[in-house]
Formats: structure tokens, sequence, C-alpha cells
């Protein structure tokens, strides 16, 4: 399946990563994705206001679409094989996140970090779109994610396995720098709305709480998510 | 302050928000948004193309006004005096952040952390608006923000008053976890597209960098602020 996504940046992660089948570009404006595509080999088309937005809908696309082969998630099991011997785990469970900037965001961070694999559920939840591709500025490609039926029955394989899970989750929550990360782990971050729902909280090991002295009672769920991963990473490569 | 703002998408927004003490829509257009004002409990008044003009200008109301709150700005002296005796100050600039998503989840972080202000440019930045107020989820309430019409010399002023100026910056670098955070601080985050302005990065005293193991080159600036100034609690707030 292909479609349409747009924005200087994801075009720019793409022409990198040879996934586009099309490229149009609004007439005098990104001269350096054209040079670029000339860089790469890629033709493109020059094109104008009109057809973009008759194509990727009157959104922020920066004068620049491409056509490309739509996002493939992998299967849990592709991911637990992909996870190179002797490394440690680190999964990221995702339930019930709603916003694609988030997801995004989160790619991008996981990206960063080196996180091996991300699960979210087939239900209420936004899945691999355009927009969490752009926000996540070409991560979505180097991430592998899984979109499970059950993530309480993926939660218990995955104990089965010998992985903890850690939820981001107020109740009976010790403070997160007090956990050792060091051990084959599923960080479980909850909705933007409602947090991690009651089945899949059950399941978890242990839950952590970041330090908050103000007003506001929770974080942005990529910037939790985030501080979280960073501080998983932290603990197993110290200075 | 009270300011009229106008446009079918600011009042829906503002709607959700519950912001708003007056609202006017022209007659015969709008019949959504009067729907929305009676979901909401919201009295309006009909109106008409003069009277809307008469209150925003010659602009496209799109047949809606209405009266806000604005959202008031510190000034940098009622930043720095209301920092409590023997606190040790941290603040946050901001070099030309642009996007409303990046600024409210950037307040909401910086009341759960107790950073003392938030000093942002008059020119090429987002300032406080209502999508900022929304995604802060109260934030701006409660975290004092300043806008200076020139960083370079705000920054200027801040060093010579003590404070060290750490900015988020790949040029010289260290990795974020080497800096001893406990002294008057303020922690510079450049824009998403270009980061930190040439003469404000000159001004600088330390570079910090987030390790990053993948293939994007950069995090998301709300993300990349979080984990900075977490990283800036906990040294100053250790287990």
């Amino acid at each position: 399946m292909k479609e349409w996504v747009y924005g200087r940046n994801t075009v720019r992660e793409l022409l990198k990563n040879g996934k586009v089948s099309q490229i149009l570009i609004q007439k005098n404006t990104n001269k350096d994705l054209m040079d670029l595509c000339k860089k790469y080999k890629k033709t493109f088309k020059m094109s104008d206001k009109k057809e973009l937005n008759d194509l990727v809908g009157h959104v922020v696309h920066q004068g620049v679409a491409a056509l490309v082969e739509s996002y493939d998630y992998a299967s849990l099991d592709e991911i637990l094989s992909s996870i190179p011997e002797g490394k440690t785990p680190c999964l990221l469970m995702l339930d019930g996140l709603e916003d694609p900037h988030n997801l995004g965001a989160i790619l991008r961070t996981c990206d960063a970090v080196g996180v091996d694999g991300v699960i979210i559920g087939k239900k209420r939840s936004v899945g691999l779109t355009s927009t969490v591709a752009k926000v996540s500025t070409g991560a979505i490609d180097h991430v592998k994610v899984a979109q499970v039926t059950n993530l309480t029955r993926t939660l218990d394989e995955l104990k089965k396995m010998g992985y903890w899970a850690v939820a981001c989750e107020n109740e009976r929550a010790q403070d997160y720098r007090q956990v050792d990360y060091n051990m084959p782990l599923v960080l479980v971050i909850g909705s933007e709305g409602s947090g991690i729902s009651r089945l899949v909280k059950q399941n978890c090991d242990i839950n952590v709480v970041l330090p908050m002295v103000g007003h506001v009672t929770s974080l942005n769920a990529s910037v939790a998510t985030a501080v979280l991963l960073y501080q998983v990473y932290n603990s197993r490569h110290p200075l």
C-alpha cells in the first residue's frame, strides 16, 4: 500500500532512506530538497500549492509531498528476534496513546536511546500515520512497532520470558530514580487522558513516578516517556 | 487584561477551554459554533458584519469574535525578584521556539520541576496563545514568562548577576550528565528548525548534548528540554 506524506524534514529523511516512489515539490520552494533529489538520483515533479493541497489536504505540507510505501508494523516475534544476542532488551508499551504528535516524538526518542521495539494496541490508539511519520523526523523507519490485539496478554507473555514490566503510574509508585533498569524491560506508558488501563496496570511489576513539585499533576506523555527512557539509558550506560 | 480574538477555529478552541467572557456571532453564519456555545453553556450575542468589523478591524473574522482574558507576561525583574531567598535559581530561555504544542508541554514541565521563569524573544517566537494554554494543562497560570526584545542582551545581564548559561547545543558540547547544575542557571534551548541563534550561542558558557545512539540527529524540543530540566532537578535534589 502507498500513501502520500508531506513536510520538509519527513521527505528529507525519506530521500536518505530511499523509500520514496514519487516526489512533488512546489515551484520556487525547497531548492535544497531539489538538490538532495539530484544527489540521491530521485526524480521529482514540479507542482503547485493547489495540487499539493489536493493530494495531502490543507495541512502544513511546506511545499513538498512524497508517495511512499505505507508504514509497516512488525510482529512481536520480529521485534524479539531482532534484539542482538547479549543486549538487555528494552521495549516500550503504549496503552491507548491517542495523539500522533506524542507518538511521533516518542518514536524519535526511542530511536535516540536504542529502544528495541514499541508495542501498541489495536483499539483506541493512534497508529502509524503520516503525521506520526513527520513528527518522528524519520525515526518511524528505524523503530519497530508492533500492533497487538491484547496488551495484557502480550505483557503476560513477555513476563514469562523474563521481562520486567515497569509502569509509569502514580499508585503505589516509587521515585523513577530508585529502580535498577538493568534487566529485560518493558516500560508501560498510559494514554494522555486516562493513564494505563486497569488490566494492564495489574500486570505490571513496578510502578514508577517522576517527582513533581508544582501545580500540574502530570506531564505530557512524550515528555514523561523521554525522561524515563533516558533514565533507562543512563542506568545502562553510566558515565 | 481582555482582548478580542476572532476566527472560527480560534473561538472553537476557546469554547472548549472556557476562558471566554463574551461571544459575538454574525447572524446567519456559524450555526455549528452556536450549537457548541449551547453545549458548553456559553451565551452568545447575535451580531452583524459591521459590529464585528468595528471590534476586530477589517480582518477575516469569519463572522465570529470572542472577548478573552489575555495571558500576561511577567517582566524579567518580576521573575528575578520572585525567586525565594536561598534558592538556586533556574531559568529557561527559549530562542525562537515556534510550535505552541512544544511551548505548552515545556511550561507543564517547568511547573513540574519548579523552574523560576521562562524567557522568550519577541520576534519569530510563539507567544502565550490559547493553544499554548490548553497544552500546558494550566501550567501557564503558574509559570512566569517574560518576553524580551533582545535575548543576547538579557543573557549578558543574567551572566553579570552570576548566572551560568548552559546551551543545549551540539558544537563543542559535553554529555549533559557531566555538568553540575548546582549554580544559578539559565538553560538555553533553540528553535525546532535551526537551533540556537549565533549571537545567543556565543554568549553561552557551557554546551551540553544528550547521548543519541540511533539515526535521528535531534530530539523534539519539549522532550530535550524535559530531559535536561529533570537532570537539573535531580542534581539539585538527589535521592
